[in-house]
């Protein structure tokens, strides 16, 4: 078996450290009480486990745990999932590193260009590379190819767009870049100095094509990123795919997300196109208490002019014992989700899920078709 | 001129919190000094404005910033660089709450079946929905299907994969599916019942539209999807294009990313192609420390089996003033990135690159060819 050896660091009391790493180890591997594994393969080869656990004398340890390379299925989104799906949201636990074993990094090409073909693109040996943005945002095109010409006449090595730069009306895209470009080759006739443009490609998967298609199309011989603004995976196929020049990343959204629960499920992912919102109900696994659940559940079926409202699911660690109560607390325009309690005991699933789904039937007459918790 | 009213919990003295105000709102719009703006559309239309400072009592304040609405293109990724891009990256500043307008909102469908359609499609009402997990990975999806068939068969409604079920050698996607959808249609034969199964799409865009494809014609009748894990851009392209059944939104790396900085840039998006990466260096307008910065710049540059190394470029406020100070600290082998600091004096942004470019051409000569900082 091979192993992702995962370290995170967490606050607690040294006397918890040991169980708190063992609930890490579960919830990013299977995500079900140990109690509940009766399969050999899953026991041995699929469990997380807890590898060590270092005190740091400041009220946090770093945990080390082992999450088995064959989850991830060798896929961008999927690992970040194992690594980091369940857990970003305790507040107690922050991600701090993973050691990946080289069958995991033999599937990811990483830089294809690299520090040294950076280099030779560019012919700058033995110093520093030098880089300038163009910025604000607001100015046309045509200024900012100016500010471009300026800024590559000086001889600057690299020239990137202002992340903030994207389709805007006031200096699309499929203008700007191509725009900038022939300022930096108008320099490279003038003067002989070649700098490279970094149009910044920012969108959605098929926009991020086009535009990687426009850029080339223009000549920039470079491009800019933000992975954790376009998200991962995109990021990961857009390099291997789509472009043929050395990438910058920039590191914007990268210090997401804490944003209010609120907004990110109940309203923005509604406004993407969720039609139902699973989120960390109270009283389960995760410390999110009832204001912040009733802000969810409120927020994502909230008239909205045209926007049709969504299904709040709390889950998380719910128990069909529960049923009555979360049903009064959001009531019936919600979903309840159950996990591992359906599966305690193996011979007793069919039955307990009947459990859940009649106490969920049998909530409905208490409380009425009227949410309780919204009328 | 349309705004997005937004909202930023901030941490300050009571004294400060208007400048902290004042710094947000240019850095989430224009990204330069005020006194660098020059012209009048970007003044009047681009630039953020404070619309309120509250104080809450507990050494925070909620401050109201308006973003002007163009700046976003009306894309989601965008959209997330403009509401918390940079701020993101601020330790002191939470993202609570934005208001949209009605001419932002009127680009998105939002849920495509919502509530309604949802009840619709599983003919329930006037009671709350069940909804069960397919669960623990590591089960073969025989195994898998079984389970599917025991939840439907017991009348739960909504039946969804365990998020951690990807594409993964012991259950491909492209058996576990089809599986547990006949699971689903033969209890509807046996029972009447027809529950809905959900299976996880997780992966790169390509990957998604694959599943997609898989998931429709094997006949399931919801999806499971996790924005903030595939990326919320590509999570919306998919809605919007690939996908035509409800979608549950699974909340999972939603609580990220309060990832080691060292990782993400430095090893993360390093490994999945990005040939220098971007990272707020030490003493400029974030509050990264020298360790913070020694770390990525090292990790994006060390040895790492066949991965080439990646250059690392600090920004986010560096000045000419400094370059030989940043270069004897980050070696050679290192980007600089000045932004705004050029533009101070707009006659004097030619002579202040060369002045740029100078430097860290001089600076070559000083620290020689070897990364001061790695060597």
């Amino acid at each position: 078996v091979s192993w992702i050896d995962v370290t995170y660091r967490i606050r607690s009391a040294p006397a918890d450290a040991s169980a708190v790493a063992q609930t890490i180890a579960v919830e990013q591997s299977v995500e079900v009480p140990l109690e509940v594994i009766h399969d050999a393969f899953v026991a041995e080869h699929i469990v997380g486990r807890v590898d060590g656990v270092r005190d740091r004398g400041d009220g946090s340890h770093d945990v080390r745990i082992r999450l088995a390379t064959e989850t991830t299925g060798f896929d961008v989104a999927q690992t970040l999932n194992m690594l980091f799906g369940n857990s970003s949201m305790h507040a107690h636990v922050e991600f701090v590193d993973a050691e990946f074993p080289t069958e995991f990094v033999a599937h990811f090409e990483g830089p294809r260009f690299g520090i040294e073909g950076i280099r030779s693109q560019l012919g700058v040996r033995g110093r520093a590379l030098t880089c300038a943005a163009l910025k604000p945002q607001g100015l046309p095109a045509e200024r900012l190819a100016a500010l471009c010409y300026t800024f590559a006449h000086a001889g600057v090595d690299v020239i990137k767009d202002d992340h903030g730069l994207a389709d805007q009306r006031y200096a699309p895209f499929a203008e700007r870049v191509p725009a900038c470009q022939r300022a930096i080759e108008r320099v490279w006739h003038e003067t002989g100095h070649r700098a490279a443009y970094a149009p910044s490609l920012v969108g959605s998967p098929s926009t991020l094509a086009e535009q990687a298609t426009i850029a080339r199309d223009a000549g920039a011989t470079m491009v800019l990123l933000a992975p954790a603004l376009i998200g991962m995976p995109s990021f990961a196929e857009l390099a291997s795919e789509h472009i043929d020049v050395p990438i910058l990343a920039h590191p914007g959204y990268g210090g997401a997300v804490r944003v209010a629960p609120a907004f990110l499920p109940g309203k923005w992912f509604r406004l993407l196109g969720a039609d139902a919102v699973i989120f960390p109900g109270f009283g389960g696994r995760f410390a999110w208490d009832q204001r912040t659940c009733t802000a969810i559940a409120d927020t994502a079926r909230a008239p909205w002019g045209a926007v049709r409202p969504a299904l709040p699911v709390p889950g998380g660690g719910m128990s069909v014992e529960r049923v009555r109560e979360l049903v009064a607390f959001y009531g019936t325009d919600s979903m309840l989700l159950i996990g591992g309690s359906l599966l305690g005991t193996p011979q007793r699933i069919d039955e307990r899920a009947r459990e859940f789904v009649t106490a969920v039937h049998a909530a409905a007459s208490t409380t009425g078709p009227v949410s309780a918790a919204t009328s």
